[in-house]
Protein backbone atom coordinates (compact mmCIF):
# COMPACT_ATOMS: atom_id res chain seq x y z
CA UNK A 1 0.00 0.00 0.00
CA UNK A 2 1.74 3.06 -1.36
CA UNK A 3 0.55 6.48 -0.04
CA UNK A 4 1.51 8.53 -2.57
CA UNK A 5 -1.51 10.27 -4.23
CA UNK A 6 -0.85 9.22 -7.71
CA UNK A 7 -0.71 5.14 -6.67
CA UNK A 8 -3.71 5.53 -4.16
CA UNK A 9 -5.62 7.35 -7.28
CA UNK A 10 -4.15 4.20 -9.55
CA UNK A 11 -5.83 1.89 -7.05
CA UNK A 12 -9.02 3.95 -7.21
CA UNK A 13 -9.04 3.63 -10.85
CA UNK A 14 -8.34 -0.81 -10.79
CA UNK A 15 -10.84 -1.12 -8.88
CA UNK A 16 -13.15 0.83 -10.52
CA UNK A 17 -12.65 -1.16 -13.52
CA UNK A 18 -12.60 -4.09 -11.61
CA UNK A 19 -16.00 -3.83 -10.42
CA UNK A 20 -17.56 -2.39 -13.30
CA UNK A 21 -16.31 -5.63 -15.09
CA UNK A 22 -18.30 -7.87 -11.66
CA UNK A 23 -21.41 -5.97 -12.68
CA UNK A 24 -21.33 -6.28 -16.56
CA UNK A 25 -20.04 -10.34 -16.00
CA UNK A 26 -23.26 -10.57 -13.65
CA UNK A 27 -25.78 -8.91 -15.82
CA UNK A 28 -24.77 -10.56 -19.39
CA UNK A 29 -22.03 -13.63 -18.68
CA UNK A 30 -18.42 -13.49 -19.08
CA UNK A 31 -18.73 -14.51 -22.34
CA UNK A 32 -20.55 -11.44 -23.66
CA UNK A 33 -18.95 -8.84 -21.95
CA UNK A 34 -15.90 -6.97 -23.68
CA UNK A 35 -13.20 -4.70 -22.35
CA UNK A 36 -14.60 -2.47 -24.80
CA UNK A 37 -18.20 -2.44 -22.21
CA UNK A 38 -16.56 -1.99 -19.14
CA UNK A 39 -14.54 0.95 -20.43
CA UNK A 40 -18.01 2.29 -21.45
CA UNK A 41 -19.57 1.96 -18.47
CA UNK A 42 -17.24 3.80 -15.87
CA UNK A 43 -16.66 6.16 -19.11
CA UNK A 44 -12.88 5.44 -20.20
CA UNK A 45 -11.31 4.48 -23.69
CA UNK A 46 -10.82 0.65 -23.57
CA UNK A 47 -7.09 1.68 -24.55
CA UNK A 48 -7.15 2.80 -20.55
CA UNK A 49 -8.39 -0.61 -19.39
CA UNK A 50 -5.56 -2.24 -21.45
CA UNK A 51 -2.45 -0.08 -19.52
CA UNK A 52 -3.64 -2.11 -16.55
CA UNK A 53 -4.73 -5.43 -17.58
CA UNK A 54 -4.00 -7.15 -20.46
CA UNK A 55 -7.17 -8.70 -21.39
CA UNK A 56 -10.60 -9.25 -19.45
CA UNK A 57 -9.63 -12.39 -17.89
CA UNK A 58 -7.07 -10.73 -15.69
CA UNK A 59 -9.57 -8.14 -14.82
CA UNK A 60 -11.78 -11.01 -13.14
CA UNK A 61 -8.57 -12.33 -11.29
CA UNK A 62 -7.66 -8.39 -10.34
CA UNK A 63 -8.49 -9.18 -6.84
CA UNK A 64 -7.19 -12.63 -6.66
CA UNK A 65 -3.60 -11.08 -7.81
CA UNK A 66 -3.72 -7.80 -5.45
CA UNK A 67 -4.97 -10.22 -2.23
CA UNK A 68 -2.06 -12.84 -3.24
CA UNK A 69 0.35 -9.93 -3.64
CA UNK A 70 -0.31 -8.19 0.16
CA UNK A 71 -0.67 -12.08 1.62
CA UNK A 72 2.93 -12.79 0.53
CA UNK A 73 4.52 -9.10 1.82
CA UNK A 74 2.03 -9.86 5.60
CA UNK A 75 4.27 -13.63 5.14
CA UNK A 76 7.29 -11.84 4.87
CA UNK A 77 7.11 -9.49 7.51
CA UNK A 78 5.97 -12.56 10.00
CA UNK A 79 8.40 -15.56 9.07
CA UNK A 80 10.33 -16.65 11.97
CA UNK A 81 7.28 -15.73 14.40
CA UNK A 82 5.79 -19.59 14.81
CA UNK A 83 5.04 -22.45 12.71
CA UNK A 84 4.90 -21.93 9.26
CA UNK A 85 0.83 -23.02 8.26
CA UNK A 86 -0.38 -20.34 11.33
CA UNK A 87 2.04 -17.55 9.81
CA UNK A 88 0.16 -17.99 6.75
CA UNK A 89 -3.22 -18.74 8.01
CA UNK A 90 -2.92 -15.45 10.35
CA UNK A 91 -1.24 -13.44 6.97
CA UNK A 92 -3.90 -14.89 4.86
CA UNK A 93 -6.94 -13.56 7.16
CA UNK A 94 -5.05 -10.81 7.64
CA UNK A 95 -5.07 -9.63 4.26
CA UNK A 96 -8.53 -10.82 3.47
CA UNK A 97 -10.20 -8.98 5.74
CA UNK A 98 -7.98 -5.82 4.60
CA UNK A 99 -9.10 -6.49 0.96
CA UNK A 100 -12.75 -6.83 2.33
CA UNK A 101 -12.98 -4.08 3.84
CA UNK A 102 -11.62 -2.05 0.61
CA UNK A 103 -14.20 -3.73 -2.27
CA UNK A 104 -16.69 -5.35 0.05
CA UNK A 105 -17.12 -9.19 0.47
CA UNK A 106 -19.66 -9.37 -1.71
CA UNK A 107 -17.60 -7.88 -4.79
CA UNK A 108 -14.76 -11.25 -3.49
CA UNK A 109 -17.56 -13.54 -3.53
CA UNK A 110 -19.12 -12.66 -7.28
CA UNK A 111 -15.64 -12.52 -8.51
CA UNK A 112 -14.88 -16.33 -6.83
CA UNK A 113 -18.39 -17.33 -8.84
CA UNK A 114 -17.43 -15.67 -12.35
CA UNK A 115 -14.31 -17.55 -11.90
CA UNK A 116 -15.48 -21.15 -11.09
CA UNK A 117 -18.22 -20.54 -13.76
CA UNK A 118 -15.93 -19.89 -16.89
CA UNK A 119 -13.49 -22.56 -17.41
CA UNK A 120 -10.87 -20.82 -19.06
CA UNK A 121 -10.42 -18.71 -16.30
CA UNK A 122 -10.84 -21.22 -13.52
CA UNK A 123 -7.99 -23.13 -15.36
CA UNK A 124 -6.04 -19.92 -15.11
CA UNK A 125 -7.19 -19.17 -11.37
CA UNK A 126 -5.63 -22.81 -10.82
CA UNK A 127 -2.15 -22.18 -12.45
CA UNK A 128 -1.53 -18.69 -11.13
CA UNK A 129 -2.39 -21.08 -7.21
CA UNK A 130 0.16 -23.16 -8.19
CA UNK A 131 2.49 -20.12 -9.14
CA UNK A 132 1.46 -18.73 -5.51
CA UNK A 133 2.76 -21.59 -3.78
CA UNK A 134 5.79 -21.42 -5.33
CA UNK A 135 6.55 -18.20 -4.66
CA UNK A 136 5.43 -19.14 -1.19
CA UNK A 137 8.39 -21.50 -0.57
CA UNK A 138 10.87 -19.46 -2.33
CA UNK A 139 9.85 -16.46 -0.03
CA UNK A 140 10.33 -19.07 2.82
CA UNK A 141 13.31 -20.96 1.65
CA UNK A 142 15.44 -17.43 1.57
CA UNK A 143 14.64 -16.54 5.21
CA UNK A 144 17.34 -17.12 7.11
CA UNK A 145 15.12 -18.78 10.05
CA UNK A 146 14.67 -21.82 7.47
CA UNK A 147 18.09 -24.21 7.19
CA UNK A 148 18.48 -25.87 3.64
CA UNK A 149 17.14 -29.01 5.79
CA UNK A 150 14.09 -27.74 6.15
CA UNK A 151 12.90 -27.30 2.72
CA UNK A 152 10.45 -30.65 1.99
CA UNK A 153 8.62 -29.50 5.66
CA UNK A 154 8.29 -25.87 4.05
CA UNK A 155 6.90 -27.28 0.63
CA UNK A 156 4.61 -29.80 2.56
CA UNK A 157 3.13 -26.90 4.74
CA UNK A 158 2.57 -24.41 1.82
CA UNK A 159 0.59 -26.75 -0.10
CA UNK A 160 -1.66 -27.96 3.35
CA UNK A 161 -2.15 -24.24 2.98
CA UNK A 162 -3.50 -24.87 -0.76
CA UNK A 163 -5.73 -26.88 1.30
CA UNK A 164 -6.98 -24.93 3.86
CA UNK A 165 -7.55 -22.47 1.06
CA UNK A 166 -9.42 -24.39 -0.92
CA UNK A 167 -11.67 -26.01 1.81
CA UNK A 168 -11.86 -22.69 3.31
CA UNK A 169 -13.62 -20.75 -0.46
CA UNK A 170 -15.57 -23.92 -0.93
CA UNK A 171 -17.44 -23.51 2.61
CA UNK A 172 -17.79 -19.28 2.29
CA UNK A 173 -19.22 -20.41 -1.57
CA UNK A 174 -22.05 -22.88 -0.07
CA UNK A 175 -22.50 -20.72 2.70
CA UNK A 176 -25.96 -18.05 2.29
CA UNK A 177 -24.24 -14.80 1.07
CA UNK A 178 -23.84 -12.82 4.34
CA UNK A 179 -23.07 -15.60 6.60
CA UNK A 180 -19.49 -15.07 7.96
CA UNK A 181 -16.45 -13.69 5.91
CA UNK A 182 -13.93 -16.10 3.77
CA UNK A 183 -11.07 -14.78 6.75
CA UNK A 184 -13.68 -16.17 9.29
CA UNK A 185 -13.62 -19.74 7.47
CA UNK A 186 -10.08 -19.62 7.46
CA UNK A 187 -10.17 -20.03 11.03
CA UNK A 188 -12.56 -22.18 11.30
CA UNK A 189 -10.64 -24.97 8.83
CA UNK A 190 -7.55 -24.24 10.49
CA UNK A 191 -9.02 -25.21 13.77
CA UNK A 192 -9.98 -28.15 12.09
CA UNK A 193 -7.38 -29.14 10.77
CA UNK A 194 -5.50 -31.81 13.40
CA UNK A 195 -9.31 -33.34 13.62
CA UNK A 196 -8.23 -34.93 9.68
CA UNK A 197 -4.36 -35.18 9.97
CA UNK A 198 -3.33 -38.51 12.07
CA UNK A 199 -0.97 -37.70 14.53
CA UNK A 200 2.66 -38.67 14.72
CA UNK A 201 4.02 -41.83 16.07
CA UNK A 202 5.87 -40.07 18.14
CA UNK A 203 3.39 -37.95 19.11
CA UNK A 204 0.76 -41.05 19.86
CA UNK A 205 3.98 -42.89 21.69
CA UNK B 1 -9.42 -54.62 -13.88
CA UNK B 2 -11.49 -56.71 -16.01
CA UNK B 3 -10.25 -60.02 -16.38
CA UNK B 4 -12.01 -60.57 -20.11
CA UNK B 5 -9.25 -61.54 -23.00
CA UNK B 6 -11.10 -58.56 -24.92
CA UNK B 7 -10.73 -56.21 -22.17
CA UNK B 8 -6.76 -56.91 -21.82
CA UNK B 9 -6.15 -56.71 -25.62
CA UNK B 10 -7.70 -53.09 -25.21
CA UNK B 11 -5.67 -52.15 -22.15
CA UNK B 12 -2.60 -53.23 -23.99
CA UNK B 13 -3.26 -51.30 -26.90
CA UNK B 14 -4.34 -48.12 -25.13
CA UNK B 15 -0.50 -48.88 -23.15
CA UNK B 16 1.06 -48.99 -26.17
CA UNK B 17 0.03 -45.94 -28.01
CA UNK B 18 0.86 -43.99 -24.07
CA UNK B 19 4.08 -45.16 -24.62
CA UNK B 20 4.65 -44.78 -28.10
CA UNK B 21 3.04 -41.44 -27.72
CA UNK B 22 5.58 -40.58 -24.76
CA UNK B 23 9.06 -41.50 -27.05
CA UNK B 24 7.65 -39.23 -29.30
CA UNK B 25 7.30 -36.44 -26.96
CA UNK B 26 10.48 -36.61 -25.61
CA UNK B 27 12.42 -37.00 -29.48
CA UNK B 28 10.21 -34.17 -30.64
CA UNK B 29 8.79 -31.79 -28.21
CA UNK B 30 4.92 -32.43 -27.41
CA UNK B 31 3.93 -29.34 -29.77
CA UNK B 32 5.44 -31.40 -33.02
CA UNK B 33 3.98 -34.59 -32.49
CA UNK B 34 0.57 -35.89 -33.74
CA UNK B 35 -1.70 -38.38 -33.28
CA UNK B 36 -0.94 -39.44 -36.78
CA UNK B 37 2.80 -39.73 -35.97
CA UNK B 38 1.43 -41.97 -33.13
CA UNK B 39 -0.53 -43.88 -35.18
CA UNK B 40 2.57 -44.79 -37.77
CA UNK B 41 4.98 -45.15 -34.76
CA UNK B 42 2.65 -48.65 -34.09
CA UNK B 43 1.56 -49.09 -36.86
CA UNK B 44 -2.50 -48.52 -36.17
CA UNK B 45 -4.66 -45.78 -37.95
CA UNK B 46 -5.25 -42.66 -36.57
CA UNK B 47 -8.43 -43.87 -36.38
CA UNK B 48 -8.01 -46.09 -34.17
CA UNK B 49 -6.00 -43.88 -31.40
CA UNK B 50 -8.89 -41.82 -31.85
CA UNK B 51 -11.17 -44.26 -30.55
CA UNK B 52 -9.12 -44.56 -27.32
CA UNK B 53 -8.25 -41.10 -26.85
CA UNK B 54 -9.91 -37.64 -27.89
CA UNK B 55 -6.65 -35.75 -28.52
CA UNK B 56 -3.49 -35.99 -27.78
CA UNK B 57 -3.64 -34.26 -24.98
CA UNK B 58 -5.42 -37.19 -23.43
CA UNK B 59 -2.94 -39.80 -24.54
CA UNK B 60 -0.37 -37.76 -22.07
CA UNK B 61 -2.85 -37.58 -19.32
CA UNK B 62 -3.88 -41.48 -19.77
CA UNK B 63 -2.07 -42.47 -17.32
CA UNK B 64 -3.34 -40.13 -14.69
CA UNK B 65 -6.41 -40.63 -15.57
CA UNK B 66 -6.26 -44.37 -15.39
CA UNK B 67 -4.30 -44.04 -12.28
CA UNK B 68 -6.84 -41.94 -10.53
CA UNK B 69 -9.62 -44.55 -11.66
CA UNK B 70 -7.65 -47.24 -9.42
CA UNK B 71 -7.15 -45.30 -6.77
CA UNK B 72 -11.15 -44.10 -6.14
CA UNK B 73 -11.92 -48.17 -6.72
CA UNK B 74 -9.33 -49.28 -4.01
CA UNK B 75 -10.66 -46.01 -2.07
CA UNK B 76 -14.01 -47.38 -2.06
CA UNK B 77 -13.18 -50.86 -0.92
CA UNK B 78 -11.57 -49.15 1.91
CA UNK B 79 -13.53 -46.67 3.50
CA UNK B 80 -14.72 -46.88 7.11
CA UNK B 81 -11.39 -48.70 8.20
CA UNK B 82 -9.33 -46.01 9.39
CA UNK B 83 -8.91 -42.27 9.07
CA UNK B 84 -9.59 -40.86 6.06
CA UNK B 85 -6.59 -39.39 5.10
CA UNK B 86 -4.71 -42.77 5.72
CA UNK B 87 -7.18 -44.71 3.67
CA UNK B 88 -6.39 -41.95 1.01
CA UNK B 89 -2.77 -42.76 1.07
CA UNK B 90 -3.06 -46.54 1.45
CA UNK B 91 -5.26 -46.87 -1.72
CA UNK B 92 -2.92 -44.38 -3.54
CA UNK B 93 0.39 -45.80 -2.87
CA UNK B 94 -1.53 -49.16 -3.82
CA UNK B 95 -2.86 -47.67 -7.06
CA UNK B 96 0.78 -46.42 -7.76
CA UNK B 97 2.48 -49.45 -7.21
CA UNK B 98 0.17 -51.25 -9.39
CA UNK B 99 1.13 -48.66 -11.68
CA UNK B 100 4.20 -48.86 -12.01
CA UNK B 101 4.39 -52.28 -11.97
CA UNK B 102 2.22 -52.56 -15.26
CA UNK B 103 4.23 -49.48 -17.32
CA UNK B 104 6.87 -48.80 -15.32
CA UNK B 105 8.11 -46.05 -13.21
CA UNK B 106 10.18 -44.27 -15.99
CA UNK B 107 7.09 -43.70 -18.29
CA UNK B 108 5.17 -42.29 -15.10
CA UNK B 109 7.79 -40.21 -14.61
CA UNK B 110 8.55 -38.77 -18.15
CA UNK B 111 5.02 -38.73 -18.34
CA UNK B 112 4.93 -36.58 -15.36
CA UNK B 113 7.51 -33.86 -17.18
CA UNK B 114 5.61 -33.76 -20.07
CA UNK B 115 2.65 -32.61 -18.29
CA UNK B 116 4.76 -29.96 -16.37
CA UNK B 117 6.26 -28.99 -19.98
CA UNK B 118 2.95 -27.44 -21.93
CA UNK B 119 1.02 -24.88 -20.14
CA UNK B 120 -2.18 -26.17 -21.82
CA UNK B 121 -1.57 -29.20 -20.47
CA UNK B 122 -0.79 -28.81 -17.40
CA UNK B 123 -3.99 -26.97 -16.53
CA UNK B 124 -6.03 -29.34 -17.70
CA UNK B 125 -4.10 -31.79 -15.16
CA UNK B 126 -5.35 -29.14 -12.64
CA UNK B 127 -8.65 -29.29 -13.88
CA UNK B 128 -8.28 -32.95 -14.07
CA UNK B 129 -7.25 -32.92 -10.66
CA UNK B 130 -9.91 -30.77 -8.93
CA UNK B 131 -12.81 -32.82 -10.46
CA UNK B 132 -11.10 -35.73 -8.96
CA UNK B 133 -11.48 -34.07 -5.39
CA UNK B 134 -15.07 -33.50 -6.04
CA UNK B 135 -15.64 -37.26 -7.09
CA UNK B 136 -13.72 -38.44 -4.18
CA UNK B 137 -15.40 -36.13 -1.62
CA UNK B 138 -18.93 -37.51 -3.40
CA UNK B 139 -17.85 -41.31 -3.17
CA UNK B 140 -17.51 -40.68 0.57
CA UNK B 141 -20.39 -38.48 1.54
CA UNK B 142 -22.61 -41.48 -0.01
CA UNK B 143 -20.54 -44.10 2.06
CA UNK B 144 -22.62 -44.73 5.22
CA UNK B 145 -19.65 -44.85 7.53
CA UNK B 146 -19.94 -41.17 6.94
CA UNK B 147 -22.85 -39.03 8.91
CA UNK B 148 -23.72 -35.52 6.98
CA UNK B 149 -22.24 -33.61 9.89
CA UNK B 150 -19.02 -35.63 9.10
CA UNK B 151 -19.13 -33.36 5.26
CA UNK B 152 -16.96 -30.75 6.28
CA UNK B 153 -14.17 -33.14 7.52
CA UNK B 154 -14.61 -35.22 4.67
CA UNK B 155 -13.45 -31.94 2.61
CA UNK B 156 -10.48 -30.91 4.15
CA UNK B 157 -9.61 -34.44 4.50
CA UNK B 158 -10.12 -34.71 0.61
CA UNK B 159 -8.26 -31.60 0.05
CA UNK B 160 -5.21 -32.25 2.34
CA UNK B 161 -4.69 -35.52 0.90
CA UNK B 162 -4.48 -33.02 -2.63
CA UNK B 163 -1.98 -31.62 -0.69
CA UNK B 164 0.35 -34.54 -0.20
CA UNK B 165 -0.12 -35.53 -3.76
CA UNK B 166 1.25 -32.14 -4.99
CA UNK B 167 4.16 -32.66 -2.62
CA UNK B 168 5.19 -36.18 -2.97
CA UNK B 169 5.05 -36.06 -7.04
CA UNK B 170 7.46 -32.87 -6.27
CA UNK B 171 9.64 -34.23 -4.06
CA UNK B 172 9.88 -37.42 -6.48
CA UNK B 173 10.38 -35.11 -9.58
CA UNK B 174 13.04 -33.49 -8.08
CA UNK B 175 15.11 -36.65 -6.89
CA UNK B 176 17.15 -38.18 -9.50
CA UNK B 177 15.31 -40.91 -11.63
CA UNK B 178 15.91 -44.19 -9.89
CA UNK B 179 16.14 -43.19 -6.89
CA UNK B 180 12.94 -44.50 -4.85
CA UNK B 181 9.14 -44.76 -6.48
CA UNK B 182 6.40 -42.27 -5.95
CA UNK B 183 4.44 -44.35 -3.75
CA UNK B 184 7.70 -44.26 -1.30
CA UNK B 185 7.62 -40.46 -1.50
CA UNK B 186 4.31 -40.66 -0.38
CA UNK B 187 4.64 -42.44 2.74
CA UNK B 188 7.53 -39.97 3.01
CA UNK B 189 5.25 -37.01 3.03
CA UNK B 190 2.46 -38.53 4.74
CA UNK B 191 5.10 -39.50 7.75
CA UNK B 192 6.07 -36.28 7.73
CA UNK B 193 2.67 -34.39 8.28
CA UNK B 194 1.80 -34.29 11.99
CA UNK B 195 4.85 -31.60 11.82
CA UNK B 196 3.85 -29.18 9.65
CA UNK B 197 0.23 -29.02 11.46
CA UNK B 198 -0.31 -27.56 14.35
CA UNK B 199 -1.59 -29.33 17.12
CA UNK B 200 -5.15 -28.44 18.01
CA UNK B 201 -6.12 -26.75 21.65
CA UNK B 202 -8.08 -29.88 22.68
CA UNK B 203 -4.61 -32.33 21.92
CA UNK B 204 -1.95 -30.00 24.00
CA UNK B 205 -4.30 -29.47 27.01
Amino acid sequence: MSGSLRQRQKDDRRLRMIHAALELFDEHGFSEVGVADIAERIGMSYRTIYRYFPSKEDVLLGLVIEGNHAFLERVDERLGEGPLLVTFADAMTEALEELSERVGEDAIRRMSEQIDRVESVRARALLHSADMRDRLASLVERHPAYAPERHSEIHLAVEVFGAVSAEAQRRWRSAPPGRGSLADEFRAVMAGLPAVVPSSPEASA
